[in-house]
Parts: structure tokens; C-alpha cells; sequence
């Protein structure tokens, strides 16, 4: 018997219907003898309604307001199931975030979980009952609502089950784990049994958007094995743990990429140092994020310097180089926005050589000139023309066997 | 400069544009020096959207999780008029029940108020905000939400107004007042400037639904002055106070009336003590309510009993009945569900004599035979055949000339 925390999202409970099947699901998984913790967020389509009646009020509602607000979304999901799990004959309680409770900084609409009180849930379990939990909420220490941001529940269950010291953190999505690149565009894409927490946090922030990101930080930071399943199909989805042990023998366990980025690249600088921050500095005041970032060494005293930005922001980030340029007196100034972004990750390559031969060779054979690379201990990235992502990722995904196990 | 609570219903709030009217209403308000605290219920339609959906999810919803889910109701209301306040530029806090804090007891759905925290609510109209709170809920000891009921929102607004002692407690309504009786029955109605809590007691308990019976009450216990008003016309709307003195000369304040009863006659039961127990005992296992009780002086050592209760408990308190009779030797039983019931209201009936002989005079000369009659220090109550309601309306408010003030 073990202690269980389910994270079902707003698509799973996005209909009447929907919410009737986890009740079911979850009334099984309690008659295998497992404590169960249940968050749910908003049914699906609900937090948008709210935004659209929020945004006819107020250009730039109150963060305060908005949380009070959003709120409401999951706390209609959690009353909803609970009322179908007592139907079917199981007691549940439910719990909003305040009710909880989940105490957060008062960063409203981005608010970070400080502590949670596992009194209530705990005695709620030892009397045999199913606690269902608002995600994606908390208050702060003057008991105003406070949401976590988009995606927040996620972090919500993680958060939950490393305070309850919980057997497995379980999120239940539309997809039915993690696959070694995405399905859509490389048919025999594989699913990973297991993955690290290090790999998921390289894929999910390279665009496998699986999981929200932070709650993979988040059971990375206290432990929490976290697993990935559908809530439409059986099967054992992914587990995402700290152990390593099982994966040796695989070098790359997946292909994450993305086409949302653009490159701005100034040639012939002074290669002086402090020349990146005047380069970046501006970039930052303007808050837009970079990604990659690299250097050349220089020659002649000077250095080219070429960093990635969100598409959005090509345009603004490239006025603000042309005039940087000019202080620097650097020689030229491009860019482009037809790029795309493919790295392979994996755990492995930390201990074997040859893997980035491996891959540019892969990525050679068929043509696809490699524009830049940066490589981190369990991730090389290359950015390549965009044209030929689909291509470099099946290349690559096919260059590492990863449709076998 | 008064502190004034106002709360507005759920037709008042039940669309942006109208939410934007009523913040603009605010505004003008708080202009003329006046400290605001504003109650809302949820948007027209969404109460019943959520209990629709429970419905879907099961028979009977669990009490705890109803409060949990309709309260989200009116916390959608009061973030959103929040946000049309500070749009229009004037600062506002939103409070749901359990923040502010509204202490009830436990009974979820029907929940009592039994104490308000009136702390941050009296910091904020020190910082000149507007406070805007949720109506209907509260939360019990251990932060359970409760809802007071259908239409508590009108009970939270003057206890709000009992707590802080405000000056007046303004419940915006789709109706300019109340009325000397229904104009759509009596063309000739007339609003009534002012009217006492005991004469609105009655009123509203009568089906002259404009106030929540229970917020009455409260205003009356704690002598919180009530006034209604229309949140679409200008006016002064119908104030509700202790006071009697401006109104000594009307005998009579209003009319009302229903067609929501039927009646049930038990004929010759043995005159003997303990009577009335054994037939309402067994009508009031079943939880059905009795209104009104007749008992005439017996003769022959034998009695007739009468009472009405709601026509849609007619069928079991008829089955009930007749095997009471059996049991009582009663020589017959019988009933009618086409009755009304028609009451003349008014605090000036207790020094002026002859007003019961003007009402049944009245009814007399237009052929209407009275089936029942009751009577309260304020009130004379008579059951017709429903047939005649209107004509018996019309024709006692032209016998008090309640058309003039």
C-alpha cells in the first residue's frame, strides 16, 4: 500500500463525462489498497473564459484580482469530482489551495510554494478517504489567493507529494508518456520507460512540452519520482526519476527541438572583454530572453558574437544590435529568423565519447549545414536552416537507434 | 459621510457591461463622501449552470461540496467588479466569504452567520478603497465553506451592515421598492416610501418576494436600516425601518398573496387533548410544512381541524391524513389545492378597529366566499377559491385606497 498523488489536467476533466471516468479510475486504483491525493485543474476552456471576462473589464487587471478570479476554475473541479466519487460510493473531501493549506510567496498570478500543511489531507487518508486538491492555487500569509501560473498544477501534486513524502508523483495528460522525439514528426518515435530528471528538465525546456517545467525542478529538487501517463489509454507512461542505473547503457535518450527561435549575429567586434554584456545588456533592459549564446575566438583583434531570442522578439532585438553596432563600431550586422534548434539529450554521453561526431556526421550525410552548436554535460544543440528540421530530426533519431529499446 | 453597504443581485451583475454600471454607480457614490462596501451575488445563470452540473454528477451532491462549488460564484463577481473599479480608477478589494472572515455554523447550504471579522474590511475603507465582498457564504470553524441559502446574499449584506455598524444596508433589486401589492395583479399599486420590519416580515413571508425573509430579520434584530432599490431606475427605492411614527395613520401598508397552498380538513375527530399533535405529528415527520392551523369549538364532543401546507405536498399529507383518520375515528377528511390565500398587512390595524369587518365586506360584495380565516397582531389572512385571487386582490385595495399615499 502506497501513497499516491494524481495530477489529472483540465483536458481529463473537461466534460461531465470526463470527470465520471477519473472518478472511476481513481476508485480502482483506491481498491488496490493505495492512499490516493488527487489535483485537478480547471475544466478545460474554463480559465480561458475567465481571462476573456477579466480582459473585457480591465486592460491590465489586478494580479490580486485575477487570482481571486482564476481560482474559481479549479475549485468548481474539485467539488465537481468529489461529488462523482461519493456517487460511485467513495467519501472525498475536497480542498482549495487557501483550505489546504498551500502557503506561497505573494507573487501574485506567479506565486512560489513555501510550505504546505499535510494536517487535514493526512487525517482525511487515515480515514479512508480520497482528498481531492485545487491545483495551480495557494494564498499567501494574509490568506490572499494566490495562482502559481500556467501549468501551475503540475507543481501543485509534485509539491504535494514531497510534502506528503508520497510513493510516486502520477500526471495523468493527453499524451501517454515521453517519447524519444516528438511521434509527429518521426513515426517511430519511441516511448521512454524511464527517463532522468535532468533529461526531462533538457527536453521539456527545449519544447517537448510534456510537463511543465518547474514541477520537473521541483521533484528533482526533493526526490519525487514523477510519472507521465494518459489519462485516455492504459499503460505505465514514463517514469522520471533520479536513478541512472538502468539507462548505461543508453547514450541519447531523446531529440528535443524547436522552431520558435531567431539568431542575431554581430561580426568583427573589438575583442575586448566586457563586449558581451554591451552587446547583451541593452537585450536584457528590454527584457527579452536569451537562449544560445556564442563566441568565436577572435582573430585580428576582433570576434563575432551570435545569440538566439525568442522569434517575437527578432525585430526589437535587432534594432537594438544595429545601435549597439555602431558604439562598437563593429563591421556587420545579421540575423535570421528561419531557423530551427534540434538537441539530442541524454545522460550518457557524459560518459562516452563520440557522440557529437556521431551527429554532425549524421546531419552532414544528408546535406544540413550546422550554423551553430553549444553542447552542455547531457545536451548538444545545433541550430540549422529551418527547412530541414523534420529531416534532421529523423536523421538523428534514426543515426542513434532510438526506436529500439 | 456614512458607511453604507450596498449589495447587488445576481440580474444587477449579470453581464460585463452591467458589472461596468454598477462599478460607475459605485464611483459616483464613493464621490459624494460615502464609504462603500459592496455585497454581490453570482451572475445571473451561473448559480444554476453549477447545480446543473452537479445534478449531472449526482443525485444528491454532498453538502459540503455544493457550498464549495456555488460559492465560486460569487467569487467570479466580486474579482470582476474589482477589476471595473480600478479601471475606472478607483481602488478596490475583493473578499470572498472565507477571507473576510464570515463565521457560520456547519450547515452547509443553509448555513447561519454567527460572527464577522470586520478588521480588514474597516483597513481598507481607511486606505479609501471600496470593499467589495462575496455574498451567500462563509466558512465554518475549521474554514469549511458554507453558503447561507438561496438568496443569502441579502442576509450577508446586513449582517455586514450589523457588524459595521453602517448606516444603511441598500439592497439593489429588478424592483423600485415594495409595493402596496403586486401592480401586475393591481395596476393601481403604489411604491411604498417607507414600511416597518414587521409589516415587511410579513410581506415577504406572504410570497412578496422583493428581500430574503431572513435578511429581515436580521436587519430587524440588530436594527440595521434596509433599503430597496432598483439597480436599473432611479429613486428612492422603499426604506425599512423600526420606526412607526410617519406611518400612523395608514391602517393597512400592503397586500399579499399566494397560490402556493392547499388545504386539508379532518371532520369529526374526537375533541380530546393531544388532537392537534397526533395529525400534524406524523405531517411533520415527513419534513412537510404547515402553514396555516384551524381548529374550530367542538360540538357533539367531536371537532374540525384544518390546515394547509405547500400544494406540492398535498398528495402525501392527503395519504398521511386519511390514515391518521382511521386511527382517529374521524368521520371524514377532505381537501382543496385550488385555494389562495389573500393577507391584508399592516402595524395601524392594532389601534384601529373595524379594519378585519372592511375586509370581509369587501369580499362580500363582490360574491367571494371565504374558506378560512387567521389572524396576527398585523396581519388578517383569508383562504379563497383560487379562482377569485385577482378580483379579491383588486378589490381590497380599493377598500383600504391603498392607490393613495
Amino acid at each position: 500500500m502506497a501513497l499516491i498523488v494524481q495530477k489529472f489536467g483540465g483536458t481529463s476533466v473537461g466534460t461531465v463525462e470526463r470527470i465520471q471516468e477519473v472518478a472511476k479510475k481513481l476508485i480502482q486504483f483506491q481498491q488496490q489498497g493505495h492512499d490516493l491525493v488527487v489535483v485537478v485543474s480547471a475544466m478545460s476552456g474554463e480559465t480561458n473564459r475567465l481571462l476573456s471576462l477579466a480582459n473585457e473589464l480591465n486592460d491590465n487587471p489586478q494580479g490580486r484580482e485575477l487570482d481571486v478570479l482564476l481560482s474559481t476554475g479549479e475549485q468548481v473541479t474539485i467539488a465537481l469530482l468529489c461529488m462523482a466519487l461519493e456517487q460511485q460510493g467513495v467519501h472525498a473531501n475536497s480542498y482549495t489551495g487557501s483550505q489546504v493549506r498551500i502557503l506561497t510567496d505573494k507573487t501574485h498570478n506567479k506565486a512560489r510554494i513555501m510550505e504546505i500543511d499535510d494536517q487535514k489531507i493526512r487525517n482525511d487518508l487515515a480515514k479512508g478517504h480520497i482528498v481531492v486538491v485545487a491545483g495551480f492555487q495557494g494564498c499567501d500569509e494574509f490568506g490572499n489567493i494566490t495562482t502559481l501560473g500556467r501549468g501551475g498544477s503540475d507543481t501543485t501534486a509534485v509539491a504535494l507529494a514531497a510534502a506528503l513524502n508520497a510513493s510516486e508523483c502520477q500526471i495523468y495528460t493527453d499524451v501517454d508518456g515521453v517519447y524519444t522525439t516528438d511521434p509527429r514528426v518521426v513515426a517511430e518515435a519511441r516511448r521512454l520507460d524511464k527517463i532522468t530528471f535532468e533529461e526531462m528538465l533538457e527536453m521539456a525546456s527545449l519544447g517537448a512540452k510534456v510537463l511543465q517545467i518547474r514541477s520537473v525542478e521541483f521533484a528533482s529538487k526533493y526526490n519525487v519520482p514523477l510519472r507521465v501517463l494518459s489519462s485516455f489509454k492504459e499503460g505505465g507512461g514514463t517514469l522520471i526519476t533520479s536513478e541512472e542505473t538502468e539507462m548505461e547503457q543508453a547514450q541519447i535518450s531523446g531529440i528535443a527541438f524547436n522552431r520558435d527561435e531567431a539568431k542575431l549575429t554581430i561580426l568583427g567586434v573589438p575583442d575586448n572583454p566586457g563586449i558581451a554584456s554591451q552587446i547583451l545588456g541593452p537585450i536584457a533592459k528590454q527584457n527579452i530572453e536569451v537562449d544560445m549564446i556564442i563566441q568565436n575566438t577572435g582573430h585580428d583583434g576582433t570576434t563575432d558574437f551570435t545569440f538566439t531570442v525568442h522569434r517575437n522578439d527578432y525585430a526589437s532585438a535587432m534594432s537594438i544590435i544595429k545601435a549597439a553596432a555602431k558604439t562598437l563600431s563593429a563591421r556587420e550586422v545579421n540575423g535570421d529568423d528561419k531557423i530551427a534548434k534540434i538537441s539530442i539529450v541524454g545522460v550518457g554521453m557524459r560518459s562516452h565519447a563520440g557522440i557529437a561526431n556521431t551527429m554532425f556526421e549524421a546531419l552532414a550525410s544528408e546535406g544540413i549545414n550546422i550554423c551553430m552548436i553549444s553542447t552542455s554535460e547531457i545536451k548538444i544543440s545545433v541550430v540549422i536552416d529551418e527547412k530541414y528540421l523534420e529531416l534532421g530530426v529523423r536523421t538523428l533519431h534514426n543515426a542513434f537507434e532510438l526506436e529500439h529499446e
